[in-house]
C-alpha cells in the first residue's frame, strides 16, 4: 500500500485526505504545525496516522503532498526532502509554480522527485480541516508542471492517484501555468480587492447603498474579496512580474474604454463591447 | 380593472407582463415596434391586447410601463404622454435615471404623472419575450425615484402593483440611484468587458489556456461580458459623468495595490486585502 503524507491540513490538504482515505488509495499520514488543526483532523478521522513534525511524516511516506500556504511551500519541500525515502515523490498544491521551483530545484537531494502541482479549478475556500470536502477535485483541472528531468514513471504514479480522485490532469510548463493563473485568478483577486476598497472610499451613505442595492454583477465580481489576506499577499508577491504585466494590460484596456465613454464614442463603445461579448460567448457559450 | 400598458416586450417588459397577467392585477396591453416580438408575445399569450404603436396603447392605459432600451426611453415617454389618459401614470425601467428625467421633465403634459423606476436587483438577461420569466421581481429591490412634484397617490398606486409582484420598493433620489448603480452595475460591466478584451490581447496559446483553465474568479468576474453591446453603450453614455468618476476611483485603488505588489510591500498588501475582506464580509457575511 502506498503511504501518502499530507503536510498542511487546510482546505486543499484535508480535501485530498478525505478522498485518499475514502477511496482507499493509500495510508493517509497527516501533519500540521497548527496543533488545533491536527487534533481536529483526528476528530474528523481524516487520516490513519498523525505527525507533529515534517521529519517523522517524511520518513514514512511514498508520496508527500505539501499543501501549506504558498510562501512556506519551498521551505517545507526542502525540509521534507531531507528525510524522504529513496524514490519518494514530493508534490505541492501552490497557486504559483516558478518561484517555488527556482528556490528548490538546485537543493533537492537526488533520491527524491519533486513534481510541482496545482488543483486549478477546484473551488476551495476557507481554512482548516473543516473547510475541506469530499470529491472537491472531481471533474476539475489539476495542473502538473514537471521539471525537465522528472522521470516519467514518477509522473505516472502521481497522475494515477490524482485521476482516481477524479482530477483532469493538465501537464503544462511552469511559466505557462503562472501567466495563465496570473490572468485568470490573481488579477481577478487584485480587481476584487480594489473594488471593495473603492466602495469604502465612497461617502458613507453611498457605501451603505452599494451593499444594500448591489445586483449580481457587483456580488460576482467581489465574491473572492473575502479571501485570506496572508495567503493572497504571498501569491501576489510570488507571481509579481507576471501580475504587474497583466495588470498593466488590463488597465490599458480599461483606460481605452474609459476614454470612449468620456468621448461618447458610440461606435467605438459598441465595437469594444461586441468584441468582449464574442470572446466571452466563444469561451463559455453564455 | 386597471389597464396596464407595457411598451417594449423584452426581458423586463415580458416578465412584468407575465406577472401582471398571472396574478390578475390588470388588463395587459402590449406594444413593441419589433413585430416579431409582438407576435411571439401573442403566441406566448403574455397579454390581453396587442398594439402596433405607442399611440393606440397609450390611449387605453391607466399605467404605462416603458421598458425599451435606455437610449430610447425619453422619446417613448414623451410620445406616450401625448396620448395618455387624464391621470395616467407613466413609469420606466431604465438603469439610468437622471438623464431621462432631464430630457422629459419640462415637456410632460400636466395630466400625466411620470415616476422613474428601475428593478435594480432583478437578474434579467437576454432579449425578447422568451427571455422573460414569471416572478422575476419577487423579493428583489425595485427602485422608484419620484420627482419633486410627484403626487403621493400616484406613487402609492404604482408601488401597490409592484409590491403585488413581490418587489421590495426602494424610494430614492435619482442622483443617488445613478451613482449607486454606476458603482454596483455599470463599473463592473466596464471591468468585465475590459478583462475579456485583455484576454484577446494575450498570445493565442495563452488566450486558449485562459478559457480552458479559468477557475471561478475569472468566470464570475466576466459573467456579464456577454451582455448586449447596444444596450450597454447606451447605459454608459447616459451615466457618463458618474461612471468616469467611479472608474477613476477604482483605477486609483488598483494602482495603489499594483504599486504594493511591485514593491513587495507585504505589510501594505496584507492591510489592503484585510480591509477589502472586512468590507466584503460586513456586506455579505461571506
Amino acid at each position: 500500500m502506498t503511504n501518502i503524507g499530507i503536510i498542511g491540513i487546510g482546505c486543499i490538504g484535508s480535501s485530498l485526505a478525505r478522498d485518499v482515505k475514502t477511496l482507499n488509495l493509500g495510508e493517509v499520514y497527516l501533519c500540521d504545525r497548527n496543533t488545533d488543526y491536527l487534533s481536529r483532523a483526528q476528530e474528523l478521522d481524516l487520516g490513519h496516522y498523525y505527525f507533529r513534525n515534517v521529519k517523522d511524516l517524511a520518513q514514512e511516506s511514498d508520496i508527500i503532498i505539501v499543501s501549506v500556504p504558498v510562501i512556506y511551500i519551498a521551505d517545507v519541500i526542502l525540509e521534507a526532502s531531507k528525510y524522504a525515502k529513496e524514490g519518494a515523490i514530493i508534490t505541492d498544491v501552490g497557486s504559483v509554480k516558478c518561484s517555488i521551483i527556482e528556490r528548490v530545484e538546485d537543493q533537492l537531494p537526488r533520491h527524491v522527485t519533486y513534481i510541482p502541482g496545482h488543483p486549478i479549478t477546484a473551488y476551495t475556500v476557507g481554512n482548516g480541516p473543516d473547510a475541506g470536502r469530499e470529491r472537491a477535485f472531481d471533474g476539475k483541472v489539476y495542473a502538473l508542471t514537471p521539471l525537465e528531468d522528472t522521470p516519467l514513471e514518477a509522473l505516472e504514479v502521481l497522475s494515477n492517484i490524482l485521476q482516481q480522485i477524479g482530477a483532469n490532469i493538465a501537464i503544462m510548463e511552469p511559466e505557462r501555468h503562472d501567466i495563465c493563473l496570473g490572468f485568470t485568478s490573481h488579477l481577478p483577486h487584485l480587481i476584487a480587492f480594489s473594488m471593495m476598497n473603492s466602495s469604502a472610499k465612497l461617502t458613507s451613505q453611498l457605501h451603505e447603498d452599494v451593499t444594500k442595492y448591489a445586483g449580481g454583477s457587483f456580488q460576482d465580481l467581489t465574491r473572492v474579496a473575502g479571501s485570506d489576506a496572508q495567503m493572497w499577499q504571498g501569491i501576489f508577491s510570488e507571481n509579481k512580474d507576471n501580475l504587474i504585466e497583466l495588470c498593466d494590460l488590463f488597465m490599458s484596456e480599461l483606460s481605452t474604454l474609459r476614454e470612449m465613454v468620456k468621448a461618447e464614442d458610440k461606435k467605438g463603445l459598441e465595437e469594444f463591447i461586441k468584441q468582449a461579448r464574442n470572446v466571452r460567448l466563444k469561451a463559455y457559450n453564455n
